[in-house]
């Protein structure tokens, strides 16, 4: 860390002046309920308190059309209408260091049955060190994390001496395809911090997810010859069985993937929704399962859904003979997972910074879920620093996320900027 | 059989004359898609054919609360505003006959996925001897094979001698609370014929139906740990699986049931639908399923659905450890099974038609399905003949019904009204 110790300290002290203003605004971001295509709101929110700080706007509208031409979107199974990213872009007086985008997603997953929760999911609260609501870990901690530690550089005295695009994101939860929008619009930079909720930690690899729905038929009837039919959610549950087989063969194939030869169950099939049959007393004609994978980073999205989709053509009946109809369809993810390479100039600020702030060695781990950072890693080749707060329960109930880590993530992020883009004295 | 065999031939030419308007009759009642709650302009249509037809009308709303009062009730899960039966009243001028009930139920099960079917399943058309569409056995060919059977009584020259009540019931399919509301209402009489489509034979004994719905709750996580959670949808077919235990328990308990015995598989525990999740990259957090199960006559609803509720109390973990929660709603049919007593004069005179018009003996037989006889059966301690045509594919795609079995099952019928209220002859 070449930062000299006084500004070091300015920066640190600008964080925790400000801190009890960053949970308020955390705070606020949870109250809007950004689930998808219903992002509108929260994206208001953070397009004006990037506009407060003087950044320069940005605000487009998602388009199927230029996204589908890429092979890393994800399947669009909603309107885009009204469905916008926000970019602020501080620009320097002068223009010396590296530039920087801080990305973030302002969407969230559902929040499941209400009464799971020990308190409204979106009435975001505080106790005893952990902020609570649907989306405070994933990830609106980590955006107002983004924002405030730009402040905290600003407030301390300076002005970053590099570009810095200031990005929220949408589609993270389902698609990618909001980062993809980001990038396909141009923007272009150094490095990319996203504070994702990953424990204090670096993300070194993650996997590629894909998306699909299995729908199978089945032969229905009148329960009174059930056994004359064949229901298809029965049918539903064989071919996942198969699907399942696939899976174990995929995990234990992780000695052969750098990163992931000491992970326990890499490669994760996920029965996230069911739907089937129309009627108690029918035996049901159809089930569809909405299905979720992860991939190895270096597979092609492509060869594994030639995978999947060969499996399902070569069911034909299950082992009693009855017959099977089973097809996959694109939902949303195709995306391919990465690596981040060890040894760029982004992670060794960041180690200091995090050495600085945490006292300890910055430790990186494998995460087998989606990041956005594969955009960045993938179709940009810039360094992604995937770096968040420590949270509880993201995607579960009373999601959490640990305030103090919030504030040490911030304070890290604050220092990278200021020794990743450099410094400008401003002018008083 | 002691009609006069001038009488029979112009009763049995009757129905062959009027035979093609039958088929017509029956093809427009198909056409109106008389999906639950959904029964108004079939009923509309039959409410106009008896009036045509100079008998007493009289068509009323289901009422939830007079309903729920009685034990056979079904669970009401929809509006029952506007949802009617239809009754028609003969009433012969000198009343010297038994009365018979000729009742139908106007409502249809949901057709399922329309590109399964081989055209429209509400477009009835005629092929190689049958008639297809939803409810065109199961069973509107019946509705309109009472109607046309009266006719063809009239057309020959008489009059019923006894007081006869044409019913269109609606739930038949869900809740059996239909003809409950008819037999509320007051109708009662001798016997009941019922032309459900029971492939030319006589329902000897039929079991009881329960529906419920099967709520699972499970653990939900982001799937990248996603072996930390506990899927709902994987945790409902862990239930299901306890249920199907209990399910064969039944079956194997089979030889202790009267007319049961030789049954291979009467209980039959149907899921006949499933919905859980909200989100591909969550672990699910809950799970429905909506289920059938049958029970033999004799048995009380209240004691299989204590042995269903205790069962799922039990539920407190999977093999693995991991933590359910299950309960069971009801969501429809609570309604007992019923044997039809050999020897009844109903039966006899049936057996006499029916005998008369395929020439050879009726068979009756034992079906493990829903039949609204056990309104008339259980609460009136009336004969009741459940008693109609070859079908096929019923609750299936492409349900048909064998037109010449429903002619023969109409002449059967029209001799059996013949026999059972007398005739009167008509003033010319």
């Amino acid at each position: 860390m070449s930062l000299d110790p006084h500004v070091r300290d300015r920066i640190l002290t600008a964080v925790d002046e400000a801190f009890d203003a960053q949970i308020a605004f955390t705070q606020e971001l949870v109250r809007h309920p950004s689930l998808r295509t219903r992002e509108g709101s929260a994206q208001q929110l953070l397009f004006e308190a990037m506009e407060q700080r003087g950044l320069q706007m940005d605000r487009w509208e998602l388009d199927p059309e230029e996204l589908s031409a890429h092979p890393g979107a994800g399947a669009i199974a909603v309107s885009y209408d009204e469905v916008v990213n926000v970019v602020g872009t501080w620009t320097p007086d002068v223009e010396r260091g590296r530039s920087l985008i801080l990305n973030g997603h302002v969407d969230v997953v559902p929040e499941g049955p209400a009464e799971q929760w020990s308190a409204s999911p979106w009435d975001s609260y505080v106790k005893e060190g952990w902020l609570y609501g649907r989306g405070s870990g994933d990830m609106k901690a980590g955006l107002a994390a983004n924002l405030f530690a730009f402040d905290a550089v600003r407030a301390a005295g300076f002005e970053p001496a590099g570009r810095i695009h200031l990005q929220s994101v949408v589609e993270e939860e389902c698609t990618g395809n909001g980062s993809l929008a980001a990038h396909l619009r141009g923007y272009r930079a150094d490095a990319v911090v996203i504070p994702e909720p990953e424990e204090d930690m670096l993300v070194r690899a993650n996997v590629g997810v894909i998306w699909f729905r299995l729908e199978v038929a089945g032969q229905p009837t009148h329960p009174r010859e059930m056994l004359a039919g064949f229901n298809a959610i029965d049918a539903a549950y064989y071919v996942v069985g198969k699907l399942r087989s696939l899976e174990a063969e995929w995990n234990d194939e992780r000695a052969a993937h750098r990163y992931f030869e000491d992970l326990a169950h890499p490669i994760n099939l996920n029965m996230g929704g069911i739907r089937g049959g129309d009627w108690p007393s029918s035996v049901p004609a159809w089930c569809h399962v909405d299905l979720r994978v992860a991939l190895y980073p270096g597979l092609s999205a492509e060869s594994v859904w030639k995978q999947i989709t060969e499996l399902l053509e070569g069911i034909t009946a299950d082992e009693q003979g009855n017959g099977i109809r089973a097809k996959a369809v694109r939902t949303g993810f195709f995306a391919e997972g990465y690596v981040l390479e060890e040894g760029s100039d982004a992670e060794n600020v960041l180690k200091d910074a995090h050495r600085d702030v945490f006292g300890k060695e910055l430790q990186s781990f494998v995460t087998p879920g989606y990041l956005d950072g594969r955009v960045f890693t993938l179709y940009a080749d810039t360094p992604t620093l995937v770096y968040g707060p420590v949270s509880e329960a993201i995607h579960g109930y009373d999601e959490r996320v640990d305030i103090e880590s919030v504030r040490r993530i911030t304070k890290s992020i604050a220092l990278f900027i200021a020794e990743w883009c450099g410094l400008n004295a401003v002018e008083r």
